[in-house]
């Protein structure tokens, strides 16, 4: 199994984090998304994934695309440590806080994204970094406010064990404070943050720790 | 059961699709996202879903926002016409293209993201729509690439029989044909929608049909 990945990406950060709880091995391939004006574009990655983004799971012939199908994958496929809760419900709520991130924050923070705003728009860095935290602070204050309220809410996102939904959640947070964002408005965030970064699954799936990271 | 929805909004549109198809009934409850500045900020929205995004089924007490939790959701509680298929690389494959829609075009060009480009940043109504283009553009022809690639593939997105990608690449082909994205480079998802929009499920859930159009 190869997981083509980038340090950075965040959403090679939560399928790090996944393999790591599931206890998983997989061969990394880097696919750098700055230097020559991006891997991603190349021809070897382009015959890989016409939608040029990270991660991609390659698995005995399967080429899969989008983190969270992966994680799905790895949950489906890999028994131990189980990613999802066993009730609809759980896997619902869970699937939603996910999606809450993987849809909602991080899409319109990408790469390709602030690259348009500078480039096709003139935006400034300033513009570009007040778009950043404008919709992180947004979607991040859903999330409190969702998780401050749910019963479900354990010392992580769903219950006592940890989830996709913090897979996803605490790449969102790693970038979040990287683009200077104020996060004293979510102590609940914090709190599962801290249980997340105390697991070794979590800690070893850092960006600076990766073998790419320069 | 109730679905919050909008006519017009491209995720609850997948929502609708798949209640039809599972033949699922659910009460329809309108949440104008742009009269009075946006019933989704409204007090009594903003109580049942802190993100002020649509849809959001409401089923004997949860709330759950995110079109693609609650498809799974429907899913698993409901058998009748499968939604995913049962093999986990069929599933997978299934998440990754209602994903690469949900998550890498769709919010995107989000109604509050159109809004922030011409507010906060300026943008020309030109500068908006060739915004849309592009990212809708970029994201069908990967899709286009790997369903005319895939073996999968079949008369609809995965295999014969509609599934949960399908729910997703209709309502954003009507989208994109709503701001006049040329569609000619696209011949398997033409082909995928024409077998699709021959169905009553497609069919019905079409945005000016529903009670809140206008």
């Amino acid at each position: 199994m190869k997981l083509h990945t980038y340090f950075r990406s965040s959403a090679a950060y939560r399928v790090r984090i996944a393999l790591n709880l599931k206890e998983v091995e997989a061969e990394q391939s880097p696919v750098h998304l700055l230097k020559d004006g991006g891997e991603q574009f190349g021809t070897a990655y382009d015959a890989l994934n016409p939608q040029h983004l990270v991660p991609l799971l390659e698995d005995d012939g399967m080429l899969l695309p989008q983190s969270l199908a992966i994680i799905e994958y790895l949950d489906e496929t890999y028994p131990l440590n189980p990613l999802l809760p066993r009730d609809p419900r759980g896997r619902a709520r869970v699937r939603a806080l996910s999606q809450a991130i993987a849809c909602d924050i991080h899409p319109v923070n990408n790469l390709r994204v602030l690259k348009y705003l500078s480039e096709k728009l003139g935006a400034s860095l300033e513009q570009k970094n007040d778009w950043y935290r404008h919709w992180v602070t947004l979607g991040l204050e859903a999330l409190e406010r969702q998780l401050s309220r749910d019963a479900e809410t354990g010392r992580f996102c769903h219950g006592d064990v940890p989830t996709m939904a913090d897979c996803c959640l605490i790449p969102q947070l790693y970038n979040a404070r990287r683009f200077e964002c104020d996060l004293t408005a979510f102590p609940t965030l914090a709190e599962i943050a801290d249980h997340c970064e105390g697991l070794a699954a979590f800690a070893n799936a850092r960006p600076e720790l990766q073998l790419d990271a320069q």
